[in-house]
Protein backbone atom coordinates (compact mmCIF):
# COMPACT_ATOMS: atom_id res chain seq x y z
CA UNK A 1 0.00 0.00 0.00
CA UNK A 2 1.04 3.69 -0.83
CA UNK A 3 1.83 5.93 1.60
CA UNK A 4 -0.89 8.19 0.03
CA UNK A 5 -3.00 5.28 0.22
CA UNK A 6 -2.43 4.77 3.93
CA UNK A 7 -2.77 8.55 4.58
CA UNK A 8 -6.05 8.50 2.55
CA UNK A 9 -7.17 5.46 4.51
CA UNK A 10 -6.22 7.25 7.74
CA UNK A 11 -7.54 10.46 7.81
CA UNK A 12 -10.01 10.20 5.21
CA UNK A 13 -13.67 10.53 5.24
CA UNK A 14 -13.90 7.47 2.44
CA UNK A 15 -15.20 4.22 4.15
CA UNK A 16 -12.74 2.07 2.43
CA UNK A 17 -12.16 -1.19 4.79
CA UNK A 18 -8.87 -3.07 3.95
CA UNK A 19 -9.49 -6.62 4.24
CA UNK A 20 -7.42 -9.26 4.72
CA UNK A 21 -5.64 -11.81 2.46
CA UNK A 22 -8.81 -14.22 3.36
CA UNK A 23 -11.22 -10.96 2.49
CA UNK A 24 -11.72 -10.28 6.12
CA UNK A 25 -11.67 -7.29 8.60
CA UNK A 26 -12.47 -8.03 12.60
CA UNK A 27 -16.22 -7.21 13.73
CA UNK A 28 -16.78 -6.34 17.76
CA UNK A 29 -20.62 -5.73 18.74
CA UNK A 30 -20.58 -3.65 21.95
CA UNK A 31 -23.49 -3.34 23.50
CA UNK A 32 -24.69 0.81 23.24
CA UNK A 33 -25.98 0.90 26.67
CA UNK A 34 -23.28 -0.94 28.54
CA UNK A 35 -20.50 -0.91 26.51
CA UNK A 36 -20.09 -4.39 27.32
CA UNK A 37 -18.12 -6.18 24.51
CA UNK A 38 -20.77 -9.23 23.49
CA UNK A 39 -18.88 -11.03 20.16
CA UNK A 40 -16.38 -10.84 18.03
CA UNK A 41 -15.98 -12.83 14.29
CA UNK A 42 -15.35 -11.99 10.81
CA UNK A 43 -16.89 -9.97 8.55
CA UNK A 44 -16.20 -10.12 4.74
CA UNK A 45 -17.51 -7.37 2.00
CA UNK A 46 -21.20 -9.23 1.99
CA UNK A 47 -21.52 -8.82 5.47
CA UNK A 48 -20.35 -5.88 5.72
CA UNK A 49 -23.08 -4.80 3.13
CA UNK A 50 -25.33 -6.56 4.79
CA UNK A 51 -25.32 -4.93 8.03
CA UNK A 52 -25.59 -1.85 6.40
CA UNK A 53 -28.53 -2.37 4.53
CA UNK A 54 -30.32 -3.76 7.43
CA UNK A 55 -29.52 -2.77 10.29
CA UNK A 56 -28.49 -6.42 11.77
CA UNK A 57 -25.14 -7.37 12.41
CA UNK A 58 -24.24 -9.99 9.80
CA UNK A 59 -20.72 -11.77 10.04
CA UNK A 60 -18.66 -14.55 7.36
CA UNK A 61 -18.55 -17.45 9.30
CA UNK A 62 -15.06 -18.68 8.69
CA UNK A 63 -15.79 -22.32 9.94
CA UNK A 64 -19.82 -23.14 7.37
CA UNK A 65 -17.82 -20.44 4.89
CA UNK A 66 -20.53 -18.66 4.47
CA UNK A 67 -22.64 -15.47 5.46
CA UNK A 68 -24.08 -15.59 8.79
CA UNK A 69 -26.82 -13.52 10.14
CA UNK A 70 -26.14 -13.32 13.71
CA UNK A 71 -29.75 -14.62 15.20
CA UNK A 72 -30.75 -16.42 12.03
CA UNK A 73 -31.76 -19.17 13.69
CA UNK A 74 -32.18 -17.75 17.77
CA UNK A 75 -33.73 -14.73 17.04
CA UNK A 76 -31.35 -13.23 18.61
CA UNK A 77 -30.43 -10.38 16.36
CA UNK A 78 -27.91 -7.14 16.82
CA UNK A 79 -29.58 -3.99 16.05
CA UNK A 80 -26.40 -1.52 14.83
CA UNK A 81 -26.92 1.85 16.14
CA UNK A 82 -23.40 2.94 14.92
CA UNK A 83 -20.12 1.30 13.38
CA UNK A 84 -17.05 2.42 14.04
CA UNK A 85 -14.01 2.42 11.78
CA UNK A 86 -9.94 2.14 12.98
CA UNK A 87 -7.77 3.99 11.94
CA UNK A 88 -6.23 1.90 8.95
CA UNK A 89 -10.06 0.71 8.89
CA UNK A 90 -9.73 -3.31 9.31
CA UNK A 91 -11.66 -3.32 12.35
CA UNK A 92 -15.51 -2.44 12.92
CA UNK A 93 -16.83 -2.11 16.27
CA UNK A 94 -20.73 -1.96 15.75
CA UNK A 95 -22.60 -0.32 19.38
CA UNK A 96 -25.78 -2.31 19.31
CA UNK A 97 -28.90 -3.32 20.98
CA UNK A 98 -29.30 -6.92 21.78
CA UNK A 99 -32.49 -8.89 21.23
CA UNK A 100 -31.65 -11.36 23.78
CA UNK A 101 -28.33 -13.24 24.77
CA UNK A 102 -25.10 -12.85 22.32
CA UNK A 103 -23.63 -15.81 22.96
CA UNK A 104 -24.67 -19.10 21.38
CA UNK A 105 -23.96 -20.80 24.98
CA UNK A 106 -26.94 -18.57 26.31
CA UNK A 107 -24.48 -15.99 27.75
CA UNK A 108 -25.11 -12.28 27.56
CA UNK A 109 -22.00 -11.62 26.02
CA UNK A 110 -19.08 -14.36 24.81
CA UNK A 111 -16.79 -12.89 27.39
CA UNK A 112 -17.65 -14.36 30.36
CA UNK A 113 -14.25 -15.43 31.95
CA UNK A 114 -11.62 -13.95 32.76
CA UNK A 115 -7.78 -14.71 33.57
CA UNK A 116 -6.56 -15.39 36.73
CA UNK A 117 -3.49 -17.36 37.29
CA UNK A 118 -3.43 -19.90 34.91
CA UNK A 119 -6.82 -20.49 34.37
CA UNK A 120 -10.41 -19.26 33.78
CA UNK A 121 -13.26 -17.72 36.59
CA UNK A 122 -16.28 -16.47 35.84
CA UNK A 123 -16.54 -12.58 35.17
CA UNK A 124 -18.54 -11.37 37.75
CA UNK A 125 -21.58 -9.27 36.48
CA UNK B 1 -12.03 -29.82 16.91
CA UNK B 2 -13.90 -32.61 18.63
CA UNK B 3 -17.09 -32.12 20.42
CA UNK B 4 -15.23 -32.81 23.90
CA UNK B 5 -12.55 -30.54 22.98
CA UNK B 6 -15.24 -27.79 22.15
CA UNK B 7 -17.56 -28.17 25.07
CA UNK B 8 -14.09 -27.93 27.45
CA UNK B 9 -13.13 -24.81 26.02
CA UNK B 10 -16.50 -23.32 26.21
CA UNK B 11 -17.25 -24.44 29.41
CA UNK B 12 -13.81 -25.38 31.42
CA UNK B 13 -10.99 -23.30 33.58
CA UNK B 14 -8.33 -23.80 31.84
CA UNK B 15 -7.02 -21.47 28.99
CA UNK B 16 -6.55 -23.12 26.03
CA UNK B 17 -6.35 -20.11 23.15
CA UNK B 18 -7.50 -21.44 19.61
CA UNK B 19 -5.30 -20.06 17.41
CA UNK B 20 -6.20 -19.71 13.87
CA UNK B 21 -3.46 -21.73 10.87
CA UNK B 22 -1.73 -17.92 11.17
CA UNK B 23 -0.66 -18.79 15.05
CA UNK B 24 -3.31 -16.07 15.68
CA UNK B 25 -6.10 -14.57 18.03
CA UNK B 26 -7.80 -11.36 18.13
CA UNK B 27 -6.67 -8.77 21.01
CA UNK B 28 -9.05 -6.10 22.09
CA UNK B 29 -7.73 -3.54 23.94
CA UNK B 30 -10.74 -1.61 26.16
CA UNK B 31 -10.24 1.22 28.65
CA UNK B 32 -11.09 -0.18 31.57
CA UNK B 33 -12.14 2.84 33.10
CA UNK B 34 -14.02 4.79 29.90
CA UNK B 35 -14.53 1.10 28.92
CA UNK B 36 -14.11 2.67 25.15
CA UNK B 37 -12.09 0.55 22.47
CA UNK B 38 -8.75 1.41 21.62
CA UNK B 39 -7.53 -0.45 19.48
CA UNK B 40 -7.44 -4.13 17.93
CA UNK B 41 -5.12 -6.36 16.52
CA UNK B 42 -3.59 -10.07 16.58
CA UNK B 43 -1.91 -12.01 19.34
CA UNK B 44 0.16 -14.83 18.71
CA UNK B 45 1.27 -17.51 21.44
CA UNK B 46 4.03 -15.52 22.28
CA UNK B 47 2.48 -12.19 22.47
CA UNK B 48 0.19 -13.65 25.26
CA UNK B 49 3.01 -15.37 27.15
CA UNK B 50 4.73 -11.40 27.07
CA UNK B 51 1.33 -10.00 28.07
CA UNK B 52 0.48 -11.91 30.95
CA UNK B 53 4.71 -12.23 31.78
CA UNK B 54 4.63 -8.65 32.17
CA UNK B 55 1.40 -6.85 32.59
CA UNK B 56 1.94 -4.97 29.33
CA UNK B 57 -0.07 -5.62 26.28
CA UNK B 58 1.94 -7.02 23.41
CA UNK B 59 0.14 -8.35 19.78
CA UNK B 60 2.12 -9.52 16.98
CA UNK B 61 3.06 -7.26 13.46
CA UNK B 62 1.49 -9.20 10.60
CA UNK B 63 2.97 -6.23 8.73
CA UNK B 64 6.22 -6.60 10.11
CA UNK B 65 6.20 -10.42 11.00
CA UNK B 66 7.32 -9.99 15.23
CA UNK B 67 6.19 -9.31 18.23
CA UNK B 68 5.55 -5.94 18.95
CA UNK B 69 5.36 -4.10 22.24
CA UNK B 70 2.87 -1.72 21.92
CA UNK B 71 4.56 1.32 23.05
CA UNK B 72 7.68 -0.03 22.42
CA UNK B 73 8.79 3.34 20.72
CA UNK B 74 6.52 5.68 21.67
CA UNK B 75 6.25 5.21 25.38
CA UNK B 76 2.55 4.97 25.24
CA UNK B 77 2.59 1.80 26.87
CA UNK B 78 -1.62 0.10 27.71
CA UNK B 79 -1.18 -1.87 31.71
CA UNK B 80 -3.50 -4.82 31.19
CA UNK B 81 -5.63 -4.90 34.59
CA UNK B 82 -7.55 -8.01 33.41
CA UNK B 83 -7.99 -10.03 30.28
CA UNK B 84 -11.41 -11.87 29.46
CA UNK B 85 -11.74 -14.98 27.02
CA UNK B 86 -14.06 -15.61 25.10
CA UNK B 87 -16.59 -18.55 24.64
CA UNK B 88 -14.06 -20.55 21.93
CA UNK B 89 -11.35 -18.66 23.22
CA UNK B 90 -9.79 -17.33 19.88
CA UNK B 91 -10.50 -13.69 21.26
CA UNK B 92 -9.03 -11.55 24.05
CA UNK B 93 -10.53 -8.42 25.83
CA UNK B 94 -7.75 -6.90 27.32
CA UNK B 95 -8.98 -4.00 30.09
CA UNK B 96 -5.97 -1.32 30.09
CA UNK B 97 -5.00 1.55 31.93
CA UNK B 98 -3.64 3.56 28.69
CA UNK B 99 0.01 5.57 29.62
CA UNK B 100 -1.06 8.06 26.59
CA UNK B 101 -2.91 8.12 23.22
CA UNK B 102 -3.39 3.73 21.96
CA UNK B 103 -3.37 4.94 18.16
CA UNK B 104 -0.10 5.67 16.42
CA UNK B 105 -2.53 9.09 14.86
CA UNK B 106 -1.93 10.38 18.71
CA UNK B 107 -5.64 10.00 18.78
CA UNK B 108 -6.92 8.78 22.20
CA UNK B 109 -7.99 5.24 20.47
CA UNK B 110 -7.82 4.18 17.01
CA UNK B 111 -12.07 4.11 16.69
CA UNK B 112 -11.89 8.09 16.01
CA UNK B 113 -14.67 8.13 12.86
CA UNK B 114 -17.49 6.12 12.40
CA UNK B 115 -19.81 5.67 9.70
CA UNK B 116 -22.32 8.26 8.77
CA UNK B 117 -24.36 7.19 4.93
CA UNK B 118 -21.64 6.34 2.66
CA UNK B 119 -18.86 8.01 4.42
CA UNK B 120 -16.97 8.99 7.73
CA UNK B 121 -17.28 11.69 10.39
CA UNK B 122 -15.04 12.00 13.63
CA UNK B 123 -16.91 10.05 16.59
CA UNK B 124 -17.53 13.10 19.15
CA UNK B 125 -15.57 12.71 22.48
Amino acid sequence: MSNAAALERETGTNFMPRYDAQGLVTGIAIDAHSKDVLMVAFMDAEAVARTRETGLAHFHSRSRGRLWLKGETSGHFLRVQDILVDCDQDALVMLVKPEGPACHTGARSCFYRKLAGDGLVPVEE
